[in-house]
C-alpha cells in the first residue's frame, strides 16, 4: 500500500521528506559509520545537533537569552505538575479551563496544594469555545492550552497579561508565529507529537527569570533549573526524538518558515470549515471565532453516519478521523504536515459521502 | 564509510539487523502506509505492539501477573525521585553506594526527606568493587544499582534480601537471566539506551503491591499506579522507542534468549580482561569478582598513551573508548550488540597498540 492521507489527532503525520531523510541516514549518520541514536549525547556528533535545533527554534519564536529552550520527557502531563513545582511562589495561580487537558492541569496545581483559580471555563457549553477572561496582573502565572485537541478550538490571539503567561501549545506548537514579548510569555511548552516529531520529547521555553523561582525541595531532575544549567543533558534526552525534531525545523524553514505554514494552515482549515457551513449536513463544533487550524471537529447529522463516514473514509486510504471518545463524531487534525492536497482530497470525500448518505 | 565499531557507554550500539529492519518500515509500517511514529497510541495497531512487547518482556524474565511492565520516560534520574515518592512508608530505606548513580538516587531520597539509610558503600577505593552488605528485613525497600557503567562493577549475583529489593538495571537489562523471585524483586528498572533501544523509554518492572503503596499527595503523572491502571498509556508514550524495544526484544530471542545471550557476554568480557590481566601495560579498573561484563573500564600506563589509545582506535573504525571523565582511562562498553567479532578486533588493535607503545 501506498502512504495513507493521515488525519490522526496526535502522535500523527510527519513530514513524508522528514521521514525519508530520516530513513536514508538510519543506519549512517552523515556518513559517520553510525546511527544517531547509537551515540553518546555528550559526543561532538550530538551536541552540534541538539544546539542547532535550539537555535532553530529560537530563531522561529525570535526569543532571546532570557529564555531557555529545554527538551524534556514525561510529555504535558508531567508539565501540569512540574509547573506549579517550579513556578510557584505563594501567590495565586490562574487557570483558564478549556477543556480535558486544561481539567488535567488544573488537577495537579490541586494536588501540588497551591492556590489556584479557575478565572473563566467554557465547560457549561461542552468547551465549544475560547472563553473571554483578563488574568490578575498580580498573579504567579496565568495558565491557558492555546489549542483544544479535543473540540477544536484555538485561541485566535494569545491573552497579553501582565503576569507571566503559561501555554501549553501541544496542539499548535510551531504551526504560527508567537511574539513572546508582546504576550508577555513566561513558558510555552508542548509535546512534540503532533506538530514537531514523534512523541517523547517535550519542548519547552522557559523564561530564566521565572524557572529561578524553584525551591530545593523540589527533585532534582523535575527542576527547570537542572537541565537549563546543564543545556538539558543533565541525563540522556531522547536523542532520535531531538534529531526528528531538527529535522522538522528544517522542514518548516524550507516550506518558508511560521508565517508561510500559517498562511497555508489557514488555507486548509478554512476549506473545510467553509464546506460544513454551507452544508446542512456536517456540523461544526467549534463556535466561529474560536475555531482551531489544527483540528476541525465535526459531526454528520447520526452516530451511524460517522461511523460510516470513518469507515468509508479508510476504505478510501484516510485515517485518524474518528472524533475523540469524549466528543464522539469526526474529527480531521490537519497539522502542519497534512498537505492541502490531503485537505482537498478529504473534502472531496466530504462531498461525496454527503452526496449518498444525505 | 562503513559501520563502525561502536564501544560507547550509552547511548550505544543498536543491533544492525534491528536498525535495518526499522530503516526498512521507517515510512510505511507493515505495509500499512504509515509510519509506526505517526499513529495513535490507543489505535489498535501499536497497541498489538505495545501489548507484544509486554508480554515478551515478562516472558524473559520468568514473571506473572503479580508484576506490571511499564514504558515510562525520564530515565533512571528521574526514577530516583519516584522510587522514594512511591514506595516509601516511613520505615527506613536501604541503599548501598556502588557509584554516582546510586549517589544521584540517594540524593534524591535526602530532597524527598525520607528516612534513608546507606548501609555499605565502596566510596573509599573509588567504588572498585561491590560491596558485602545485608539489608535489614523490615527496611521499606533496599536499594542497588545491578551495573556501574562509569567503573566497570556489577553484581555478580543479585542480593536476595527479605525486605523488597530495587535494582537499577539501566546498565545490564536484558543481558541476563533474572530470578524475580528468589530475589523478591520489588522494582527493577532502566533506560532502554544501553542494552535495550535509544534513548527516551524507561522500562519500569513493578511489583503491583508496592506500587499500591502511593499515596495521594503525589502528581498523578509520577504514580507507578496511574501508568499501572493505564497499561502505560495514561498519556502518550515514547512509541517510536517501545517499537525499537520491541524490534530489540525479538533480536534477543533470535540469539537464542537471555542465557545465550549471557554466555556470549561472559566470552567477550573473558577475553578482554583475560589481555588486560596478563598483560604488564593495560590494567583493569574494578576487582575481581566484582568486573562487568557490560563495560570494561582500563587504563595504560599513561593519560598520554590513554589519549593515543582513543585517537588511533578511531583511526581504525572503533569508537566510544575514552574512559568517563570521572575516572579518566579507558573504558570498553561490550553491550549485548556488540559482536564477538567486534571484541576480537579491539583485542587485536590492543595488543598492536601495546606492542608500538608499550
Amino acid at each position: 500500500m501506498s502512504r495513507v492521507l493521515n488525519f490522526s489527532a496526535g502522535p500523527s503525520a510527519i513530514p513524508l521528506a522528514v521521514l525519508e531523510r530520516a530513513q536514508a541516514e538510519f543506519t549512517n549518520y552523515h556518513g559517520l559509520g553510525f546511527s544517531i541514536m547509537e551515540v553518546s549525547h555528550r559526543g561532538k556528533v550530538f551536541e552540534e545537533l541538539h544546539n542547532n535545533a535550539i537555535a532553530k527554534l529560537k530563531s522561529f519564536y525570535n526569543i532571546g537569552d532570557d529564555y531557555a529552550v529545554l527538551f524534556l520527557q514525561g510529555g504535558a502531563t508531567l508539565q501540569f505538575a512540574q509547573i506549579p513545582m517550579n513556578i510557584y511562589t505563594g501567590g495565586v495561580a490562574e487557570y483558564v479551563n478549556t477543556g480535558v487537558w486544561t481539567q488535567k492541569a488544573i488537577k495537579e496545581a490541586k494536588i501540588q496544594n497551591i492556590n489556584y483559580k479557575v478565572i473563566a471555563s467554557s465547560e457549561d457549553t461542552k468547551f465549544d469555545h475560547i472563553p473571554n477572561f483578563n488574568f490578575s496582573d498580580d498573579a504567579d502565572y496565568g495558565y491557558i492550552c492555546s489549542n483544544n485537541t479535543i473540540y477544536g478550538t484555538q485561541y485566535a490571539t494569545l491573552p497579553s497579561p501582565k503576569c507571566p503567561l503559561v501555554v501549553d501549545s501541544s496542539s499548535d506548537l510551531l504551526s504560527r508565529e508567537i511574539d513572546f514579548k508582546a504576550h508577555n510569555i513566561g513558558l510555552f511548552y508542548g509535546g512534540a507529537q503532533k506538530n514537531a516529531g514523534p512523541a517523547g520529547i517535550t519542548i519547552v521555553i522557559v523564561k530564566k527569570d521565572l524557572a529561578a523561582r524553584v525551591k530545593d525541595s523540589v527533585p532534582t531532575p523535575l527542576r527547570y533549573t537542572t537541565q537549563i544549567e546543564a543545556n538539558s543533558l543533565a541525563n540522556t534526552p531522547p536523542t532520535f526524538g531531538i534529531y526528528m525534531f531538527d529535522l522538522v525545523l528544517d522542514w518548516i524553514k524550507d516550506q518558508g518558515g511560521l508565517n508561510a505554514i500559517n498562511a497555508v494552515n489557514e488555507q486548509k482549515a478554512a476549506a473545510l470549515y467553509e464546506l460544513i457551513d454551507n452544508s446542512d449536513f456536517y456540523k461544526a463544533f467549534a463556535k466561529p471565532g474560536s475555531r482551531s487550524l489544527m483540528n476541525v471537529s465535526f459531526a454528520t447529522p447520526s452516530a451511524e453516519l460517522d461511523g460510516a463516514f470513518v469507515k468509508l473514509a479508510e476504505q478510501n486510504g484516510m485515517i485518524g478521523l474518528k472524533g475523540h471518545r469524549i466528543l464522539g463524531g469526526l474529527r480531521a487534525s490537519i497539522y502542519n504536515a497534512v498537505t492541502q492536497q490531503s485537505v482537498q482530497t478529504l473534502c472531496e470525500f466530504m462531498k461525496e459521502f454527503q452526496r449518498t448518505h444525505g
